[in-house]
C-alpha cells in the first residue's frame, strides 16, 4: 500500500502528514480552550463540537493506518503513545451517558507526540537516564514526603480543630493545609491561628522543607550525573 | 518455641505476619483518620475507640513477643525501633486523665516500619550517608536560620509595632511572620504595610533565602556525593 | 576626528565619558520611578519630562557618535547593543500619537551596558557556557513546563468551574491559578474550594514541582560544569 | 596581671568565663525578647531596663579587659569583632535622645560569638571558601535580580495602576510586588487583576525564578565544590 507512505518520516509525504497531525493537535487544544469561554454562544459552541467531532475522526483514521502498517500490530497497540492514540478517540464511541467534557482532557497526552518530533530526543534520554539513577532516592523521598504530609494533617488538625472548627473539620482539611503549606505555596485561605499551631508549623516547616523540596534538587544533580555518563561514554567509544 | 517462628523473616509464617502487622499499621492510621470527621455519630466514635483499642492489644503482643524473641532483651527495648513499640502501645496503661488523641498521634511512628520492609534499604544507607557528609554544614545553616529567623522576627516588630499594634504584638508575631517568609511560604494574614517593614523585607530575604533554603540544596548534593562514594567503593572492590 | 577619542576606553576622555552616560542611564532611570509617583503636581511633571527629553537627546547624539566611530558602521546598527541604543532614542521621533509611556520602558535595557563596563566579564562568559550546555535540558523542562501548565488549568476549570463560576470563567482563570500555584506564589486570589479541586492540586504539585522547579537546578550545576571546564582548560594551556 | 587569664581559653577560668559571656549574650537576647510583650507592666518594663543596663556594664568590662589582654591593641578595636563589641556597649553611652530601641538590636549581633566557639570552624571556614568561589557568580545574579526586580515594578506598575490605583500607586508599590512575586512568597495583598497584569506576571515569572533562585543552588554547588577541595588537599598532604 502505497499510501501508507505518509507514515514515513523519511519521505516528503510522511512530514507533511506528521505536521498536518501537529496542527490538528495544537488546533484541537485550541478548541478545547475557547469552549472554556462563558460568553460564547450555543451556536458557536455546536459549531465548535462539530470541529472537534471531525477532528476526532482523523485521529480515528490515523490511529487504523497506524495499526495497518506497523509491522508488529498488537505491539503498537499496547504501547505507551498507542494506547494514548486509542484513549484520544474515545469519545468518539461514548457520546452518549458519558460525560464528554473529561474525555477531552485525553486528548492533551496527544501534546507528547510534539515532543516526539522535536529534535530534542537526546536531551529526553538524558532525563529518562537521570530519572532511572534517582529512582531509589525520589520514590523514597516521596515515601517520606506522603509520611510527613499525614503527619502534618494530623497534627494541625489536632492542635487547631477546637480554635476554628470549621477550618479544619477533619483530617481532609489538615491535609489541604499541608499541602499547600509543605509545597510553600501557602494561598492563605487555612493557616493556624493558635500559639501550639503555629510552632507546629514552624518545625514541620523545618524538617517538612528537607524533604520536600529534596527531589527537586534531586533530579537536577541527576540530570548533571547523567550528561558526565554520556560524555564518558563518547570518550570511551573514541579511545576504542 | 516454635510459634516465635512468625519473626523469622526468612519463613513463610514470618512473611504473613509482617504482612498482618503492616495491614494493622494502615488500617489503624485509616481509623485515626476516620475519628476526625466531624459527622461521625457518637455511636460509630465508640466503635471506632474500641476497634483501636483491639489493635493495640495485638501491637502489645506483638511488643511482648518480639521481646521474648530477641536475644539481647534489654537491646531491643532501649533501640529506636523499641522505644516506638513502647510508645505506640501506651494508651494501654494510660486511659484515665491523659487525652488519648495526643497519644494517637505515636501510632503515626510505626509508619517508618513499613519502609524497613520495603527494599529500598540502599537508597535509606545513602540517605544516612549524605546527612552525615553534611552534617556539619546543615548545622552550620539550621543555626544561621535561627539567627536570621530572630533578627527577621525582632525587625519587623520594630518597624510594623506601631503601624499594625494588633498584628504585631510581640516578637512571637514577629517570629511567625518571620517562618512564614522565609519559607517564601507567605499565608498573607501577616505582612507588613509600613515603607520601613517593607525594605526591611526585601533585605531580610536577599540575605535569608540564601541561608534557608541552602539546606535542601546541600542535602540533594551530599546525596550525589553519597552515590558517587557507592561507586568508588564498588570499583575499588572489583580491582582486589 | 580627535574628539570621537570620548569613545576610546583606553584615554583618560574615554573613561569620563563613559562614566557620565552610566550616569544618566541611572538618572534617566531615577526620573522614570519618579514620574510613577502620584502626588507629582503638574509642573513637576512637566520639569521631569523635559529632563527626559534632554537627556534622550545627549543618547542620540552618543548614538551618532558610536556610528561614526565604529569601522564597520551597518555592523554596530544591527548588532544587539545598536538596536538597544537606537530603540532607546525611538521616542524622540514618535512624540504624536504613540503612548510614550511603553516607549520608556526600552530605557531599561540600557542598564545592560553598566553590567558590561564592570569587570564581570568572565563570570558572565561562564553564565553563557552554562546557558548553552544546559539549553536542551531547560527546552525540554520548559516544554514539559507549559504542558503541566495547561494540564493544570484545564483541570482545575473542570472541577471548580460549576462550584466558583465566576472565580474560574474560562482556562484562561484556570491559567493564572496554575501559574500563581506551580511557581508556589500562591497570591490565594484563586484557590480550589472543591474536594476534587483539591486532590487534583496536590496531586498536580507533586508531578509540577518535579519539573517547573528543575530549570533552577539545572543552570546552578551547569554554571558549577562550566567552572569546572574552565580550571580544565587552564590546566591544559599551563601543559603544553 | 594575672586576672587577665581569664581570657585564656585554654585555662579553666577562661572556659567558665566565655560560658559566662554567653550565657549573659543569650539572657540578654530573652530580656529583649520579653520586652516586646504588650502585657508586661510599667514596673516590669523598669526592672527590665535595669537588668539590661547591668549586662552592657558587664560587656562594656570586658571590652575593655579584652583591648587590655590583646597585643596589637589598635588592630583589636578596628576588627570586626572588636567593633562588634563597641557597638553592642554603644547604648551605654547614648542613653539620652537617641531611641535606645534600635540600638538594642545590635547586640544580636554577639549572637555571631556562639559560632566562634562551637566547633564548627571547619564548616564555617568551607563556607568562606565557597562563598569566594562562588562570590563573581552570585554578585552577577545579584545584578540581574535587581533588574529584573526593577523590570517587574516598572511593568507591573504601567499595566495595573490604571485599574488599581490604590494599590499600585508608584513604582514604590510595583517593587514591594516584585519582591514578594519573584521569592515566590505570595503574600497575598497586592496581585494584578489585569488580563495583561498577569500574562506579564507569568512571563517575568518564567524569566525572574531562573534568575532569583539561581544564587542559591550555586551557595550549595559551591559548597560541595569546596568539601572536595579540602579533600583533595588532605590527599595530596598525604602524598608528600
Amino acid at each position: 500500500m502505497k499510501f501508507l507512505n505518509i507514515f514515513d518520516p523519511k519521505k516528503k509525504t510522511g512530514k507533511l502528514f506528521e505536521g498536518f497531525i501537529l496542527f490538528l493537535i495544537i488546533f484541537s487544544i485550541i478548541l478545547m480552550s475557547i469552549e472554556t469561554f462563558p460568553s460564547i454562544s450555543e451556536t458557536h459552541k455546536q459549531l465548535l463540537g462539530r470541529l472537534e467531532h471531525y477532528i476526532l475522526i482523523i485521529f480515528g483514521l490515523e490511529y487504523l493506518i497506524r495499526i495497518a502498517r506497523s509491522e508488529k500490530k498488537l505491539r503498537y497497540i499496547f504501547s505507551f503513545s498507542g494506547l494514548i492514540d486509542a484513549l484520544v478517540i474515545a469519545p468518539l464511541f461514548l457520546t452518549s451517558g458519558a460525560d464528554l467534557r473529561i474525555l477531552r482532557g485525553y486528548r492533551l497526552l496527544r501534546l507528547v507526540q510534539i515532543l516526539k518530533l522535536a529534535k530534542y530526543s537526546s536531551a529526553i534520554r538524558r532525563f529518562q537516564v537521570a530519572l532511572s539513577i534517582a529512582k531509589e532516592e525520589i520514590l523514597v523521598f516521596l515515601f517520606f514526603a506522603f509520611f510527613i504530609l499525614f503527619v502534618a494533617a494530623y497534627g494541625i488538625f489536632h492542635f487547631e480543630n477546637s480554635a476554628q472548627p470549621k477550618v479544619f473539620s477533619s483530617i481532609l482539611d489538615g491535609l489541604w493545609w499541608a499541602v499547600a503549606t509543605l509545597t510553600t505555596v501557602g494561598y492563605g485561605d487555612v493557616y493556624p491561628i493558635t500559639a501550639a499551631g503555629k510552632i507546629f508549623t514552624g518545625l514541620i516547616l523545618v524538617v517538612g522543607l528537607g524533604v520536600v523540596a529534596v527531589p527537586t534538587g534531586l533530579i537536577a544533580s541527576a540530570i548533571t550525573k547523567a550528561r558526565a555518563l554520556e560524555t564518558d561514554n563518547q570518550r570511551l567509544s573514541k579511545k576504542t
